[in-house]
C-alpha cells in the first residue's frame, strides 16, 4: 500500500486548515498571491498592498528559489524571508514560501505561516519526512511528471509523521504540448478530491507559463472545485528576477479575483 | 506556413455556425448529448427525448464507429442514420455524427446536420479535403496527440476547400496520467480561440473516461471560454454497446445542465 | 479482445514475408532506404543506384504524401509511382510507398510490392480493412502516440481480412522530449517480437528527425532486434522538398550500412 | 545559459574517470551490477561475489531507498554501507550508491567509491550543490521527466562547485507507454555525448522494469554508445525487498554480459 492516512477513509470530513485565520478547505476559495522571488522590501511591500487591496487572502514569495540553472537567481535566503515578515506585518496577509534544504526547516518556520515543497522536490524524502515533524502547515506541489499515486504517496510521508495540515497544489504536468510550459491537469483536482481529504488548490501561473492564460486557467480550477489559486503577481513583469513571463500586473490580478469570484458562487462557494 | 485561414487575421469576428437554427459560437453554450452508439431505434428515441427534456440542443450518435479493435461492435451504419433522423424529427434536435470513409460523405450527409471526423482521423488528409467541398458544418475533433498546429493545420485543409464552418472539439491529449483515459487539456480552448475565429467545444466524456469526472471536466471546459459541450449519455450505461464507463445516465446528464447552466452564466452566457 | 491472430499463439514460428526475392523477418536485416518524396525521375534513379551499390535491399519513396499543412508538397501522385518503377527496373529494387486513401489501393498496388500505412493513418480502419483483402504486404507504421495494445490492434484489422503478410514499423513516440522531432521507443521493438510473430523495422529518420542521431538510432534498433531499416536518403538534403533534416547523405548512408552492418553480425544476423 | 561547465568547448577530450582503477568514459565499456537494495550481508556477498566472476567491474547497491511510499522498505543505513564495504573488499569491485540527503555525504563518502544522485533528487539543489565540493565520482540519473537542459543544468551545479567527475545515466523517461515501467530514450545517449564530454551510461533495469526486457535494452544502450551499464541483478529477484520484478538472476546477468559484449566490440569497444 502506498499511503492511507491520506484516504478519506482515514477522515470523516474535508480538512480545513486555518492559517492565522484564513481557513483552507472550507467554504471560501482562497488566493494566494504575491511575487515568484522577493527581490527586495519595496517589491515586495507593494505587491503585498496591492494584492491585499484587491482581494488576496495570503502572500506568496520564494526566497529560496529552485533553478534549472546554477546561473539564475537563486532567492535572498533569510533576508527575503525578513522582507515578507515585514509585509505580513503591515497587510496582515500570512505568508506561503518554499524550502528546499531540510537543515532550513528550522528558519523558515520561524517566519513563514505555510511552508511549502516545491514540484522538484515532491519527492524528497527527506524534506517529506522532516516536515511531518513541524506544527505548521505544508503547500505540497505536484511534481510536474508525478503520478496521483505518487503525490499521494509524497504527502503520507508527511502525514505519517504526525503532521496531516497538507495543502495539495496541482501545477500543471509535462506532455507533449508546447504552447504552455506545462499542461494543466484540471481533472486531478476534482480526482484528488475524490480520494482525499485533503484540500487541493491550483497553480495557474505555472501551468501556463503565460500571461494571457493564467485567468481562463484560474477560472477552470475553480469550476473544477479547486479550494484556492497560487497566483504570480508582480510591479513589473518584465523587470521580475524570475517568471516574469507568467506574472500577472497587479491590474491583472484584479481581474483575475473578479472574474474567479463569479465562478466560485456558481459554484456555491465564495471568495 | 501551416495554416492562415483558420487564424483571426483572415476573419473579423467569431464564426457563429448556424445548426437548424442553433447557433454554435456565440453566447448560448451549445449541448451536444446523447450515445456513444446508435444501438437500436427504441435505445435512441430514448435518449433524445430525455436529453432534449433536460436542456441539451443537439443530439450526438455513432452510425459507423472507430474501434481499436475489430472485433468491438462497429455501428449500425445507415440503419443507425436512419434512427438518428426519425430521432430528428420527432425532437427537433440537430444531428451530429461521425464518418470515417471519404465515400460516405454524401451518404452522411444526406442525414447529418453536423459531420463529425473523429480524433484518430484527425490527420486523414483523404476525408478531410472532401469535407471541404460540401455545404455543411464540420466537427473536428483533436487528434488525442495533436499538437495545437497540427490540430489547426487539419482544420485549415477543410477551410482551404471552400467549407469553413468548422467546429473544434478538445477532447483529451494523452499523457502519463492513467487515472483518466485522457487528460483535458483545458487551457488549450482559451489558446485556441485566441489564434482562431472558429469556435471551439470540449468533450468532457472522452476526455476523462469516468462518469464521476464528466461533471468537473464540463464545467471547467466551459469556465474556460469552450462554446459548447459534446456529451456521452446513456440510459443505461452499463449495458451499452460502447463507451459504457464514460456515459452519464439521464439523471446525471439532467445535473451536468444545472451545473454548465450556473458556469455559463457566471462568464456571462448562458445555456 | 483487441486482437488475436497477431500473436504468436496462432503462428508456430516468426513470418518470414517475401518480397520479390528480399526477405523481411528471416535472418537476414533488410534496408529499405530511399527518398522522403519521390521528386523528379531523375532524383529517384539516382538515389536508387546509390543506395542499391550501398547495400539497400529495397527502395522507399513517397508518390501521396500526408502532410501536416495542405500548403506544403503533397507528393507527384501516379507519376511517383512511375518514377519508382522505373527505379525498380533498372535497380531491381523492391518498392515500398505510402497508400493513404482506400480508392488509391488498386492504383498504387499496380506499381509498389509493399504497400505502407503511415504513422497518422495507423487508425484509419477503412483503408486497413481494404488492405486486408490484397495479396501484397503492407508496412503498418506505429501511430506516434498509439500504445502496443492499439498498434497490434490496428495490424489485426488487415489479419482478419485474411492478409497476414503485415510488417511492423516502430518510427519513434511522441513525448515531452523537444531535441529529437520524436522519441524512438526501441524496447518495443523486443516487446513487439515477444508478441507476435510479424517482423518489426524501424524508422531511425522519422524517429530522430536528425540526420546526426540517425546512425545511433539505427544501430539501436538493430541491436535491439529490429528485423530491417526504414531510412531517408536523399542525395541533396538541403534541397529536399520534404523532410531535408533528418535525410542522410549518400555517403552517411554507407556509413550506417558499413556500421549497422557490424551490430547485425553482433546479434547473430547478417544485411 | 543555463550551463556552460559541462559542454564539450569547456574541455578538449572525453572525461575518463577513473574509479579506484576502473576507467569510465574510455574505450572500456563499464559494467555495474548489483542488488537494488542491500538486504544482508550475505546477501550482498553473494551477488558480488557472482556478478564479479561473470564479468561486472563495479558493484551497485542501494542503503538510503527513495521510495514512493512511506511504507516500503527504507534501506539499512549506515549498515548497509558496511556490507557494501566487505563486499568490496572481498571482490576488488568499487561502490557506487546512493545518497538522499546532504547530511549523508560524508557518511555515504566514507564508504563509496561513486556517490549517485537518484531521478528523484536530480533537481535537488541543496544535494547537488554539496556534492560539487566532494572529491568523489557522482552518477547523476536523468530525472524521469527531465529535459536534456534540465540534466545538464544540474550537472553543471555540481561542476560549478569544482568537481567535474560527474557520470550521466539515462534511465527511461515517463511517457504515455504502459507495458515498460518507462521508457528508454535510447538516444538521448548520443546526443548528450554529442554536447558533452563527461561519460553517459544506461541503466537498463529502471528504463523498463521488466527482466525480460533488459538484456535487448542493454544491448541497444552500447550500440548507440554509452559507456556503461547499471544493472540491478538478485540471486533471487522474486524475494528481493525492492524491484524484484526487473531484477536480472545472476544465470541472465551472464547472458548480457556475453551479449552485450558482441555489440560493444561490434562498435570498437571492449567489455
Amino acid at each position: 500500500m502506498t499511503y492511507k492516512l491520506v484516504l478519506r477513509e482515514s477522515h470523516k470530513d474535508d480538512l480545513v486548515i486555518d492559517v492565522n485565520g484564513v481557513e483552507i478547505g472550507g467554504e471560501k476559495v482562497v488566493i494566494i498571491a504575491g511575487p515568484c522571488s522577493v527581490e527586495s522590501l519595496d517589491q515586495i511591500l507593494e505587491v503585498a498592498r496591492e494584492v491585499k487591496r484587491l482581494g488576496a487572502h495570503m502572500l506568496r514569495g520564494g526566497a529560496f528559489k529552485p533553478r534549472t540553472s546554477p546561473y539564475s537567481f537563486q532567492g535572498l535566503g533569510e533576508e527575503g524571508l525578513k522582507f515578507l515578515s515585514i509585509a505580513r506585518e503591515e497587510t496582515g496577509l500570512p505568508i506561503v514560501t518554499e524550502v528546499m534544504d531540510p537543515r532550513d526547516i528550522p528558519l523558515v518556520s520561524k517566519y513563514a505561516d505555510v511552508l511549502q515543497v516545491g514540484a522538484r522536490n515532491m519527492q524528497n524524502f527527506t524534506l517529506l519526512k522532516e516536515l511531518g515533524r513541524i506544527n505548521k502547515p505544508v503547500l505540497l506541489k505536484r511534481g510536474f511528471s508525478a503520478s496521483i499515486d505518487e503525490w499521494l504517496g509524497a504527502a503520507e510521508y508527511i502525514l505519517v509523521g504526525g503532521n496531516n495540515k497538507v495543502i495539495l497544489c496541482e501545477r500543471g504536468i509535462r506532455t507533449f504540448e508546447t504552447h504552455t510550459r506545462f499542461t494543466l491537469s484540471v481533472v486531478s483536482i476534482p480526482f484528488v478530491k475524490k480520494l482525499s481529504y485533503l484540500p487541493v488548490i491550483a497553480d495557474p501561473s505555472h501551468a501556463t507559463g503565460r500571461r494571457d492564460l493564467v485567468i481562463p486557467a484560474a477560472k477552470a480550477s475553480v469550476a473544477a472545485g479547486a479550494d484556492g489559486l497560487l497566483v504570480e503577481v508582480h510591479p513589473n513583469p518584465d523587470q521580475a528576477l524570475s517568471d516574469g513571463p507568467q506574472s500577472l500586473t497587479t491590474k491583472e490580478f484584479g481581474e483575475l479575483v473578479r472574474e474567479v469570484r463569479r465562478i466560485a458562487e456558481a459554484v456555491g462557494r465564495s471568495l
